[in-house]
């Protein structure tokens, strides 16, 4: 399956599987997803749009300006996005 | 007064005017915030870790999990720090 079609189903059993064990070996999940991530040119923005949903499913009631709150933290990742799309972008210069 | 040393304080009102408010001037204010953090090479973990405690202080009755997952992000954005890291250094190179 590709990274892409599959990685919400996936960040969802790697943040539930840290929230039951929280040891080394769950973390160690989030780092390898983060490469895959990275690999697949996923920006930080989205990642963080994807930890809002997850959240939102995981913890139903949460109120909704816990939820809202995550939008602007997307908004402040966007322009870190940019910043890594800089960085693909030179590093194609350089090969 | 240093960018670094105020940006609790600093994201604390921004984040809290984006919940009242809600409009572009809101979110305009994050997309400056987010220039300034990354023209003072703050990293996007440490974005998360900022947002995480912001969260925390505005809403203190947030389950403990809510705050613990917001770890998990943290670890994951770490790849994207080192991404933006290496980024910083090609560009070093290049001047």
């Amino acid at each position: 399956m590709e990274f892409r079609d599959g990685m919400e189903k996936r960040y969802n059993q790697i943040l539930k599987n840290y929230l039951n064990e929280k040891d080394e070996k769950a973390l160690y999940l989030g780092q390898k997803f983060s490469r895959k991530s990275i690999e697949h040119l996923v920006p930080p923005e989205e990642m963080i749009s994807l930890h809002r949903n997850t959240v939102k499913e995981i913890f139903p009631n949460l109120p909704k300006e816990v939820i809202d709150s995550f939008d602007f933290l997307i908004e402040v990742m966007i322009g870190y996005g940019l910043a890594y799309q800089e960085h693909q972008s030179l590093r194609f210069q350089q090969q």
